[in-house]
């Protein structure tokens, strides 16, 4: 404890303290003198070295063997301080002998020290290792050159017969559950026995309490049975003092993500506590503190390679599934197909949930976000991902409804971006939201909330509440390329598309038939010259892209975009009775991206020359950045409701390899 | 906002645009081409200024007034700007014709623009005037270089006959209320009328609306009444264009303090919306935001000077009062008696209050905060405080359980300190609380948050909980000095009192008889002598003064003490049966500070040549530093029930000079 620790003498008595080594005691002299006594002397033991301080001067004075005396003046202190552990009780000790005005001796007040190390010790240099007593361990700074140890939250489920996730419980099964866990190390060096009196304390604050577990070997000669000795209710814990020197091993795990009233830091401390007598209660005499930060929730952006995609198999999607099962295998990644017992009808994969990950130096491991939209595939997270080394978290609101906005597809990332000079080396989450000047419909706060209090993709919050659906995933996209930016933002454009429109008008081909082979209910011959001429729409459209046009200006100015960093795609919007936006055509950007391999719903544009125009045009904007174009006739199975290949779908991918420790908010 | 606004032409049509001054419009040339142009020319009114930006130059080239074509290149953009509002609407127009392969011309697309200035204003440099559009209204900074707008909470009552505090009401009565409040300026330039389809928006998050109030005047013509335009549930309020040069005044205060969930920051929004035809929704053109921080609740340190002191009119203390009375004739400031009606039977005044301010550039006003203990005085804060330019707040948990460490005696703040380095110009708040290592009492946790949360008085948690009160002002306060550190922090030492009677003893006093004239229950004849051989006592008073010591180490780091600045006044402690301490005798750290003039508990310590030598002693540590010390004669009104003058009596205080913005957290 920097500062020093005060001890009272006691004239004409003998007291008994601990002496943790590296700390300083100060014992006021002149406080605990006699009265008549004019000066001092003092003799110690060799294990113990003893400065005298004066008060108004800065230098102290060591106290050598023997022999001199010092005047007593107010404020003059005795600071011991010892470096190696004792090996017996008391086995050293410091007498001051007070003296009267013709040095004759007034009486004695004696010492009798026990040297102990005790040091709490966390890995605050994340390098995976626990140092010793590092300087670093009660704080917890950002940055490259930051520091600070880090917990992941035992969201995953090691055993599968085991009720809920790892946190929930307060008993470890197994060593995959502790090594999810951070270690903590209380070294010990001192005595074969404290002396009486003395206790160790191990404790949480009640506020950290619910945030933090900390489990410890039950009985190590019965197994490796691990037991919670702080968390939930257990404010502390009593050590049992092995005696020598003794490294007692305790793990360490998260309860809970940083929320809003959450910043995402706990302390846990070891005490020292003395006891005077039978009966006086115990005072005490040291604390040491550690500091640990519950690592964040991070989503993935379309730019990190997938792992596993998830689709659900529904009565009328078999044709599409095997398409995506094609462009999983071009992918090299896997797909993952979630039945009717368990989708129950809900095909909105993209919506119930949202794939990211938790990362300590120690360990990675997915976490899926479950939204709190409900709507019969809510048991997938917990009965087919949850499981060991696969985290589940949920947000689940009070009082708040749940509308359309609440679905993920409305929560998207961005990849890495640097914005004027800040490197957002995670992206930012994008959230789609209505315009601030409306009662409109917006992602529930509990989420909203949850997502900036991760702190480590500062969120950007866009205006989808134009659209009937509401999703930000209707407008925009990223797809990885391989040149100096790495990605590029695809977004929704119905002027690229009257643009598109006008050209093949001025080709000749005005004529051209729209929603050939189209299954969905909008059967009229559409051509070229129909929709140019359709002032209505052409309205409506241009309504759409002033939306989108704000949600571009916002992206370009919170992503650091240019406009060479955007790719507009064809898309047409038309407007429902609530004046609310629905695609024309299946929209193109509510694409699937798996590296290389776009999965793109199928337009149904003009075809001219025996191709679809839109195809031509999409593949002519995005093949060039080496992306493969696979377009799936969804409009049965997804469009017709509202969705797209995105919404049906949902990517698990690779970690980013950056360590979000090594950024600052 | 920076970055500029997308907008789109459309070949063959003329739009209409309004240009916010200030602010640039892109269009993009290149996808608003119709097929087949290659080169296009701009013509553009005096009124509006035009750039034409290539991709991959830095540099625009300004459109000269007519004559020059450009080749039609992806990515060409043209970007507007106008310096002066429109006198009518539709006023500037820029034309852009498009050219064939052999400079046919092809089409046309035309923006008319009406020029007009928005700028929501407020007091971003703090200096009490609004300024125009300054380049920091839309962030917070800390510290002498900081900037940004400051609310104060309206939380005092300028109706007397107002059933509840200013914050709650929905209307504005008179001016005294808008004095509180921050102005904000909605500055507006442009012609007579709005082009049609447009609307100014003023709104606020769903989040700030229950942390910030609007008014604006309802009828300028029927008398200056206000009324709520945002805050509570009112997200938006349409603002009516007035035309020509127009300053629409607003009045905004904070609805409630800082709190656990509430960093204190707030936006308020101007945006522009647009309509492009009927039926078709509002888009969003612009918006302008403000940014506010709600002025934090300040305590005031015993060094400030005292303005009124309260007191409870009890059966048992007319002669009590007439002393205070005295004291604070002597110290230049009011005596304010609550009485029987109010005060319910309940003493103590320390405990149910503690005054503080809060301050904003334009306005300071005392603010009470009423402590969750409610033990009979708890209607003396609305009843009798609350009023014009008095605010009030309280807070009460409600989930737990209230102990007496949440009576205010138990609330404390230091003078201005420097630790390390770093300058505490407000002080810092002193709370007492249990040891960590235990399920002890401690201060609820609403009250922690919200002193924690107003950032500026940085709290220290210290151990309060091994006393039976359990308040920290029972062993430590603070007294102005003339000298150079402005400050002593007195602590209560039972050290302090065994050194000065084993010195009586020593001078042949050993006889002395304390409690003399002392109307407590302990009437036993006590003697120096007898205190001396009692070792329960003294190791009891070991036990207090180990507690103590923890607590000066603590206060020595966390204020950045010396020995030098800490007094030790003698103090005797006992342990009840439930092993926590209450004071042996009259406790005298726990006395009322009024500038210079100190009102002590009188200890009835023994008396030697005819005065009390513990009275002898204080009045030698303290008198040397300026002080006057009163001793107040309080065993049977106060002490017998466990409390002291300070316990019974409250001071509110002049406010620091020092600004709070200029701190930095």
């Amino acid at each position: 404890m920097p500062g020093g620790r005060t001890l009272r003498l006691q004239p004409g008595d003998r007291i008994e303290a601990l002496c943790v080594l590296g700390s300083r005691i100060h014992a006021d002299v002149h406080g605990a003198a006699p009265a008549g006594a004019v000066s001092f002397g003092v003799k110690h033991t060799e294990g113990v070295s003893v400065d005298v301080v004066s008060r108004g001067r800065d230098e102290a004075e060591p106290v050598p063997g023997s022999g001199t005396r010092w005047p007593l003046q107010e404020g003059t202190v005795l600071r011991f301080s010892m470096s190696q552990p004792s090996t017996e009780v008391n086995d050293n000790k410091v007498t001051v002998s007070f003296y009267g005005g013709e040095g004759k001796p007034i009486t004695q007040a004696g010492v009798f020290l026990t040297g102990i190390g005790i040091s709490l010790d966390v890995d605050a240099d994340q390098d995976g290792v626990v140092e010793r007593n590092s300087p670093n361990k009660a704080s917890w700074s950002w940055g490259p050159e930051g520091h600070g140890a880090i917990l992941l939250v035992g969201c995953d489920k090691e055993i599968p017969s085991a009720p809920a996730s790892d946190c929930d419980n307060e008993q470890v099964f197994n060593k995959e559950d502790l090594e999810d866990m951070a270690q903590m190390v209380l070294r010990m060096e001192g005595p074969q026995r404290l002396p009486r009196g003395y206790e160790i304390i191990l404790s949480v604050s009640v506020r950290d309490a619910d945030r933090v577990g900390v489990f410890h070997v039950q009985n190590p000669f019965f197994g490796q049975r691990y037991v919670q000795v702080l968390g939930c209710r257990k404010l502390f814990h009593a050590v049992s003092y092995p005696g020598g020197a003794a490294e007692l091993d305790f793990f360490v795990q998260g309860l809970c993500f940083p929320n809003d009233s959450f910043s995402g830091l706990v302390s846990i401390h070891v005490s020292l506590l003395e006891m005077l007598a039978e009966g006086i209660p115990h005072t005490p005499a040291f604390t040491d503190t550690v500091v640990f930060r519950v690592a964040p929730w991070i989503m993935t952006p379309n730019t990190l390679a997938p792992v596993n995609v998830f689709l659900c198999s529904m009565k009328d999607n078999y044709l599409f599934t095997k398409e995506i099962q094609t462009l999983v295998t071009k992918a090299g990644c896997k797909l993952k197909v979630c039945f009717g017992y368990t989708n129950r009808g809900d095909r909105w994969m993209q919506d119930e949930i949202e794939f990211g990950y938790t990362h300590a130096p120690q360990k990675c491991f997915p976490v899926v976000l479950d939204s709190p939209r409900d709507r019969g595939m809510e048991q997938l997270p917990v009965k087919e991902l949850l499981g060991s080394d696969f985290g589940y978290v949920h947000k689940e609101p009070l009082f708040e409804a749940i509308t359309s906005l609440d679905s993920f597809g409305n929560l998207e990332v961005s990849p890495p971006v640097s914005v004027g000079g800040k490197e957002y080396p995670l992206g930012r989450i994008l959230i789609g939201s209505s315009f601030p000047t409306s009662t409109g419909r917006r992602m529930t706060r509990m989420v909203r909330d949850f997502l900036h209090a991760q702190r480590v993709q500062a969120p950007v919050e866009l205006y989808s509440d134009w659209l009937a659906v509401g999703n930000v995933n209707e407008f925009l996209t990223f797809v990885p390329t391989s040149d100096k930016k790495r990605f590029r933002m695809l977004m929704a454009s119905p002027a690229a598309c009257y643009k598109l429109f006008r050209e093949k008008q001025k080709e000749g081909q005005g004529e051209a038939t729209m929603f050939k082979g189209y299954s969905g209910t909008d059967t009229k011959r559409v051509t070229i010259n129909k929709v140019l001429s359709n002032d209505i729409l052409a309205q409506q459209n241009q309504y759409a892209q002033r939306c989108i046009d704000w949600n571009r200006d916002i992206l370009k100015r919170e992503l650091g975009l240019t406009e060479e960093d955007i790719i507009d795609l064809p898309a047409l919007f038309k407007l429902d009775k609530q004046g609310k936006a629905v695609p024309y055509f299946p929209n193109t950007v509510t694409m699937i991206v798996l590296a290389k391999e776009l999965g793109i719903p199928k337009p149904f544009g003009p075809v001219t020359a025996g191709e679809c125009c839109l195809e031509q045009r999409i593949r002519s904007l995005l093949e060039p950045l080496g992306l493969s174009c696979r377009f799936l006739e969804e409009v049965a199975s997804y469009h017709g409701s509202l969705g797209e290949v995105r919404c049906g779908t949902n990517v698990q991918r690779r970690p980013f390899t950056f360590k979000w420790w090594h950024f600052t908010p």
